[in-house]
């Protein structure tokens, strides 16, 4: 018996989660949330590091626990679902991407930025060899105007992408400017559009709603908000606000709920809230990898965090371009003398 | 200089979100936030027990200090923002209404269940006596349909009320049905719509950017989502989303923002979130004082606490009717059987 299902969830507290309790996984704990989100009748559980496979690092933050230990212990247990990995390409590397296919992944989801398309060519077209589904992430993608999001998305379906997600990573977005989107890829491209929203404007529920109305066909959720800065869409709400919408997921919604109280909730050592630290970042739509950064910058200038962080939005900085943040705050010292 | 404001917001923390500190705010606390407040240039600032003037009892949760004590402080500090006060008929009377107004409140919100307006007819034109503005409250309004929202919209209005909310008290409508409810109360009153919104199903923001592209004029926010069930909208959030959008509140970002992290943020000793718990009430559409009745009740005939939550819903039980939580609770087990 198929199970009917008018959207396909992706399950990411066990990737996008990693970031929020510090990629501290243990094999125990992936076995049991995975064992409980595939009885729950979630299709797809990604599990990696948050930076994706290859992740663990000093840069990136050192994982507890091998992530292959993590992905075979996922996929020895999840049942019906699907284990699915990320890769970031410059971090993950097709020969991990080779190992996690051995353990028994069935998706691979090649993320760059959202101008950056080109640089997944290889591994899509890797993953497709390996007899993967693929799925193309276009990551910050508030920072691109529409046209060339859906240039790069078009790339990303012309490499083999299965599928093409627009990643609201920092949280920027609003509703009206999601719809704008999902609209533009889904008249451009023939493979399903996907939605990964995060909540640091407190919209990544409004923003999944407005994604699906558009019509797309592919959400990411995570349980209890387990995400990077405050987090994701809390599936096992989506779910429930699903139910009321007569969408179909095929995720049991009273399991799905337990799944977050009592398996994720005890691991989730502080709660996911929206602080000032993760609000400022939506609202600049900026790396969360910036912030340090900018608040160190802002000190020695004696100027205000906030505006440097705000000014780096304006001038789309991106990952990379760290050393241009204490230029910003010096013009921005400067410009108050 | 007048502010130049396109919407009211009244913050709630010191009054729905006495209920997520089980109604212990010191004058000391309250002090520092309406002082905050103030400085970040709230309007309008709510203080009282989380269920209104007079809730402080065994039923509804015993306060710490008596809350004429934190009106007063609030009032001594809070500059140019005006101290509101909620009444619940039933539980507050005119007499303390007259109190609150000594003190220099200036604004009197008076709520009743969304089908019950004419219980606010007195304390309505009472606070017009007492020179206070006045705003009526319909509650749990999911439970009446659009055409019996309106009727009883207009019955506030023709007592008084300077503009009447909608409060999603349950947290439990989708951003369509507010839509249409704020347009058709638009349409029929000549007084301010407001909208209040909770967080149960991670739609507050959603719901109340809803309620403003409709016309609604005045929202209540709470800072940090301190407030009953998952929270409120969060005021921090709701400025930092509208600036954005170039709708003028007349509420400094930066300020508004460093009252949740600074002074907010350490009152909180259980952050908001969106528990099992909060999300069947939202689910469900019910009200939280019906939780522990559903568990126990579901105990005691060995079935799911929110299969009965989800029965009271669609039947539409209101408070005062607790009896026939165990009656649900039978009839369901029986059906099993």
């Amino acid at each position: 018996m198929t199970t009917e299902r008018d959207l396909l969830i992706t399950e990411v507290a066990l990737r996008d989660g990693s970031h929020a309790i510090a990629h501290q996984y243990t094999v125990e704990q992936v076995a049991k949330v995975a064992k409980a989100l595939g009885e729950a009748g979630v299709p797809y559980i990604e599990v990696s590091h948050g930076d994706g496979l290859g992740g663990s690092s000093l840069q990136y933050g050192l994982s507890h626990t091998n992530e292959m230990e993590l992905i075979e212990a996922a996929v020895s247990v999840s049942g019906d679902s699907k284990i699915a990995v990320l890769v970031l390409p410059g971090i993950g590397t097709v020969h991990e991407l080779k190992e996690a296919a051995k353990l028994g992944v069935k998706m691979a989801r090649i993320g760059t930025h959202v101008t950056e398309a080109d640089v997944a060519a290889q591994h899509l077209s890797k993953a497709k060899e390996l007899g993967l589904e693929t799925v193309g992430f276009l990551m910050m993608s508030h920072m691109a105007p529409v046209d060339k999001l859906v240039e790069q998305a078009k790339l990303m379906e012309s490499y083999g992408a299965d599928a093409v997600y627009m990643f609201d990573s920092a949280g920027a977005l609003l509703p009206h400017q999601v719809k704008e989107r999902v609209r533009a890829l889904r008249q451009n491209l023939q493979v399903d559009v996907g939605f990964h929203g995060h909540n640091n404007l407190s919209l990544a529920m409004a923003n999944t709603l407005a994604a699906i109305e558009e019509g797309a066909k592919r959400i990411d959720g995570s349980i209890r908000c387990l995400g990077a800065g405050a987090g994701n869409t809390q599936t096992e709400v989506l779910i429930a606000v699903l139910e009321h919408m007569g969408i179909r997921t095929g995720i049991d919604l009273y399991k799905i709920m337990d799944v977050a109280e009592e398996v994720i909730a005890p691991i989730l050592q502080v709660p996911q809230e929206i602080t000032r630290d993760n609000l400022v970042l939506g609202y600049a739509g900026v790396y969360s990898s910036f912030l340090l950064h900018a608040q160190r910058a802002a000190k020695r200038f004696n100027i205000d965090s906030r505006d440097v962080l705000i000014e780096l939005g304006k001038r789309k900085v991106v990952g990379g371009q760290e050393d241009m943040i204490v230029d910003v705050a010096a013009e921005l010292a400067k410009q108050r003398n």
